[in-house]
């Protein structure tokens, strides 16, 4: 497996076709409920339905991830993916909407009636997510028109008042400026503007305000991401650097700035790679405490998929966009371990949650927080840049 | 290690009384909040503070804990522990209830502000159970008074009309019986005639209704203890049940009712403790499927500190009902389990939580879930109970 990482462009792009065909295979095998619409999203190891409820996030993400492939690779332009996604669709605009305050249910059971709310706007970001989306395949404008809508009053939650979410706000509560936030809006208006590119100039104003709150988050000379910065700046533990990197890569190419892209390299994927993988037995840890505390959360320790997949993503973004041959091999040495560890030949889609030590101790394949979205989604865009970065080294040769 | 458990009874003995003197020292000395009052829970290795949060049920615990301590075991009958319980009860009296609904908040600022609130009735019951025991201590009758109207409210909220927990009912939500309310008030019933033997009347139809509402959760013949039943008895996956196991124990005691103890050693404690054993490598799982599938909660593998601490009581407790060997055979093996891998003779108190194969991953003494509650509660329950066990021996020797 070792060697020279740019001599192996070839051997990564056929591992990563072949596991996104497994993959979206197992989602379109199992987890289609044909009877109320929507998708099973508890599936076993060989895609056995283990529990019924429908997690909002992961039916939108399923969604998003059908009409993106739809949208952006030739061989899954088919009307199969297209009626999948459309199917998903429909289940969401019947049942997931609450009457009252307009925000989404966080979990349904498999006939859509709610189960949970939360109290935060990912539901409803998700929603909007998949909407957008699948009006780019469809051409369906009520679709776009409630995404539009959705991505109004998120930004209406966001930045004016947040009453509709009902979190009670407590005398103790210290105002906390948290990373997810402005990288979720940035995501959205990555999503609104590739739907409608028109529509950058709407949110420009927006944009540039997530950028200086996720820059507030850079400490410590540029060698720690947090992922919590109180006003005074105090520091928290925190992940989702490496995620947050290759988002900011991609707005920092979009907007030509080059200081953006250093900062993303640098500081959100190197320096929070260095920091996160683990020299003993390899992989990255989940959570770490930038002053060397135990963390408080039981899985710290633990390898769960979605940082590898979007690690995978950050390095090879990273690489296309310098050519730096350094981030080519951290994305070797993600990529040797995640199919070493994560990926199921037999069944398709990966497992989800090693120990340390990167034994399989969660068999299942989708549960309440794994879906049809991170692996699918990276191997995906894996292919993208890998096709580009061939074809480019065949040109240039 | 190994032998005759008859025989080890004076060793387990001897270590508990000294682990519990370590452990109580360690609580004394580290985490009084002397400038505020109450105390710290985020306790290092070493006892230092890494976060000053005051989380009700662990404040409220340790108050119950000084409180039963004083009461209870000759060595610890100081002003100093008094003066420590009385000062962290004025803290929760000041800050903790909420003067709309009387409710609880869940965590407070380290000067009392409130942070967080929770919809469901355990930060009450915990608040109850230190104004309780401290009344014992020191006849203060307005703690007394305290204890029995949150009482009422408890039974209240749990038998009439739950509207004041705030929790939102959604049309998907099925009726679901959850062993964790009946068995925290057997607790509280327990509590309340322990500070006063008259209340039991007025608590006895309460008291039967627990127990019957216990009993749904025994389910295949016995085999199997469930954390959730909902009224058409599907089965789904839990873990409690050892705990709960000494806990009908005692009531059986009480009521003197040899059925009941029969069900609570053999499907309890017994059946439980069988399933829940790691013969691969030692100590308790922490969560396991009843059907066989991978739990989705990531810690299910993990060894975690109070389980091991409640097994220690169960069975000492149901080998003192019986005089059968093999419990106390079960006893020995999560005392050598305990004493090898969780106890610290170096700073005091257990390590919290280790991986499959026994290694600590959380080097933290105190944190959110782990206080001054499950480690010297076990220990104190056993030595009293080995102390009477050493002394009926050499009566009847």
């Amino acid at each position: 497996m070792a060697g020279d990482p740019e001599g192996r462009l070839e051997e990564f792009l056929t591992k990563v076709r072949a596991d996104l065909d497994r993959t979206v295979n197992f989602w379109l095998q199992h987890s289609h409920d044909n009877e109320n619409g929507g998708f099973f999203i508890c599936l076993g190891e060989d895609g056995h339905v283990y529990d019924e409820t429908k997690y909002t996030w992961l039916e939108s993400r399923q969604v998003w991830m059908y009409a993106r492939l739809y949208n952006e690779v030739e061989r899954f332009r088919t009307p199969a993916i297209l009626a999948a996604a459309e199917k998903g669709a429909e289940f969401l605009v019947q049942h997931v909407k609450r009457v009252d305050t307009g925000k989404c249910y966080l979990a349904l059971t498999r006939h859509g009636l709610p189960l949970k709310t939360q109290r935060t706007i990912f539901s409803e970001c998700f929603y909007l997510m998949a909407l957008s989306e699948l009006s780019r395949a469809n051409g369906n404008v009520a679709y776009r028109d409630e995404a539009l809508s959705m991505m109004a009053r998120i930004l209406y939650w966001v930045r004016e008042d947040d009453t509709d979410l009902g979190r009670e706000k407590l005398a103790g509560n210290s105002p906390c400026s948290t990373l997810a936030v402005p990288m979720m809006l940035l995501c959205l208006i990555g999503q609104m503007t590739t739907m409608d590119p028109i529509l950058a100039g709407q949110y420009a104003d927006t944009e540039r305000w997530c950028l200086s709150e996720v820059t507030k988050h850079v400490q410590r000379n540029g060698s720690v991401i947090l992922e919590n910065v109180t006003p005074d700046a105090k520091e928290l533990p925190g992940c989702h650097a490496i995620e947050a990197g290759w988002f900011l890569l991609q707005t920092a190419k979009r907007k030509q700035d080059s200081a953006l892209q250093t900062t993303a390299i640098d500081s959100f994927i190197q320096a929070s790679f260095k920091r996160g993988w683990d020299e003993q037995y390899g992989g990255i840890f989940y959570f770490l405490d930038v002053d060397g505390e135990s963390p408080v959360q039981l899985e710290w320790d633990m390898k769960l998929w979605w940082p590898h997949c979007e690690a995978l993503i950050a390095f090879l973004m990273a690489y296309s966009s310098t050519g730096d041959a350094k981030l080519l091999d951290n994305f070797a040495k993600v990529f040797d371990y995640s199919y070493s560890h994560f990926v199921d030949e037999k069944h398709g889609e990966w497992f989800g949650y090693l120990n340390r030590r990167g034994e399989v101790t969660h068999r299942f394949k989708g549960g309440p927080w794994k879906g049809c979205f991170h692996v699918p989604r990276s191997l995906m865009m894996c292919e993208q840049m890998l096709q580009r970065l061939i074809k480019e080294k065949k040109t240039s040769a």
